[in-house]
């Protein structure tokens, strides 16, 4: 059967998001493994570190002094990718050498004072703060800049040192590529068939449940179809939403709920602080019809098989095309079957 | 003036072979760098290792004893990614779970028998030896599969734990994704200015001169107008050429200078065995018309600052758009300051 088939035997799934292929080789997964069994990573960071950059009351490499925060703190990314330029470019005319000024701003935003603690280690109390200060971000450079981008690296596999809880905001005032890519592909499903791709998609995953890791009234998360990482998942509302701005309070309520869920697996499925890039995308701020948008988060985690040892995106993926070995059904499970109590806790 | 905003001010560039952006933040650079300086890595591997799966006369992990092979040699990946499936998969009739079976084969390619030697430190020969075994796997595999895609990860960081120098080939009967996007970009320039991309970019680059990292009769080094990577290049002909198996002697021989005088280069940027990622991209073997393409292979190495610290592409770069400090004019200038001598040799 197909099912089987899938199980056993190289083949490539279509991301309808990005309108690209990913593939698959689950009898990769066969191959032995001299099944390096790790320790739990139980050395817990200290509440308040006075090196640490982001915990209130300390002093930044600028030399602006961190207030006495209690719940989230948002600053202007001391180093920002994105700023407002003075000089506005001249477009050069040349069909190979094309490039064009971009407008746009980075904040990093601190989840909580306490030094030690990540997403699933806070209150759910605690995340609606979070999820709270997303919106304001997203409605305050939503004013100013057409794509407003809420992500946050963490751990240090994904380029991020500092185990204090963050996230960054970057707005640019151009769909950044990624996005166009999901702007159209949204925009083209919502023409062809009358209805929103992803909730569509997300009613799909529930009937079928195999790829299901978490649910609740307002929420699903999925290992997607279509994932490359491959613990990789996707955070999508059961109902229409355009962006975060558009929750009412029951529905960030029982997303702080999910979120702390699903993170708290995240975490006890190899026994660490699960490093992942995440992010939210949602409708662009310009004036153009946003009705084809549906908000989401993806969740891209680098570790395969322990604490340690992660997948490598390399060679055939950068030239050709990524590949995962153990398929998305199989990591579901895996997640599913962890517990939704952390391993730090008591 | 444009040339200084772009030295100094956020801004997009196209990527026309894959009609994507990229963000540039090149004020980014000027951040303070409490400047690891790192000692060379003068730590040389033995030229035989006992315990090393590649090196002649070992025995691998199915049992098999390579030969005691003097120049390159080929084996068929004992993991393959890629295989002939036995089961031709139904394709599900769903718009959003799409999934079709994929052919294909991954072999490994030793570049020498000398463990200790990664490719500038062969000899002009032996890369020449190197570039007709790329041939003969070309045509091989491309008698039988529609993409065959050469490439080499070398290091840890590209996770690639064994020195011994190796690439691999994978084949696929369809176009991965990436190549996919390519052969459209490039039909479409052929189609708009009857000129082929490839070959009008390499002269425009040899022309301006500022993007240049080596070039030579049949050849020329760039860091692309367009790179993601801090040191990315991009290898052309200047001639027109669909892949390596229309290479004469000369050009093979031209080629296998070039690749040790930039690959050198690369060692000496930050005196370590620079890791990278790189293909060869050509002509796909289909029935279909091939004349816009134009052979290149790409470079993709981690290395930012030093030996050690790599450019990570994660939060922003997954979920929105590649983004890079330091412009690729300013990368073409330091790798053009390098030596041509490697640091190891004397
Ligand atoms: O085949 P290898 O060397 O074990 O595997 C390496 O290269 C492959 C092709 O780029 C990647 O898919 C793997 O993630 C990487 O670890
Ligand atoms: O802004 P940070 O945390 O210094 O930087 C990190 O996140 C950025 C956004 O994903 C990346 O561009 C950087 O490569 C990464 O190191």
């Amino acid at each position: 059967s197909n099912k089987a088939a899938l199980d056993d035997q190289s083949h490539r799934r279509w991301n309808p998001l990005l309108d690209e292929w990913v593939l698959v080789s689950p009898h990769r997964a066969k191959r032995p493994w001299q099944g390096q069994q790790e320790a739990p990573a139980t050395d817990v960071p200290p509440s308040y570190d006075a090196s640490c950059y982001l915990c209130a009351g300390n002093k930044r490499i600028t030399g602006d002094i961190n207030p006495a925060y209690q719940g989230t703190f948002v600053f202007d990314n001391d180093f920002p990718a994105l700023q407002d330029n003075a000089v506005e470019l001249d477009v050069p005319d040349d069909s190979l050498l094309v490039a064009r000024s971009v407008q746009g701003a980075a904040r990093v935003i601190c989840f909580s004072p306490d030094h030690s603690k990540s997403l699933p280690q806070l209150s759910e109390a605690a995340l609606v703060g979070v999820i709270d200060t997303w919106v304001t971000q997203l409605l305050e450079l939503g004013a100013q800049y057409e794509w407003v981008q809420i992500f946050e690296n963490k751990g240090a596999v994904m380029g991020c040192s500092n185990p204090h809880p963050h996230g960054q905001v970057w707005a640019q005032d151009q769909l950044p590529t990624e996005a166009a890519k999901i702007d159209a592909n949204l925009a083209r499903y919502q023409h062809e068939h009358e209805r929103n791709l992803l909730l569509d998609y997300a009613e799909k995953e529930i009937a079928l449940g195999e790829r299901v890791v978490e649910q609740n009234d307002h929420w699903v998360v999925v290992v997607p179809f279509w994932a490359c990482w491959p613990f990789e998942t996707l955070l999508l509302p059961r109902m229409p939403v355009t962006h975060l701005d558009q929750l009412n309070v029951e529905q960030k309520a029982s997303l702080a709920q999910i979120l702390k869920r699903f993170l708290t697996r995240y975490d006890n499925l190899f026994q660490c602080s699960f490093p992942y890039s995440m992010g939210w995308r949602g409708r662009a701020f310009n004036n153009q019809d946003q009705s084809h948008w549906q908000l989401h988060a993806s969740f891209f985690p680098p570790l395969l098989r322990s604490a340690s040892v992660k997948k490598f995106m390399v060679g055939y993926e950068m030239l050709a095309e990524a590949q995962r070995d153990i398929t998305p059904e199989q990591a579901a499970e895996r997640l599913r079957a962890c517990s939704t109590t952390h391993f730090l806790s008591e």
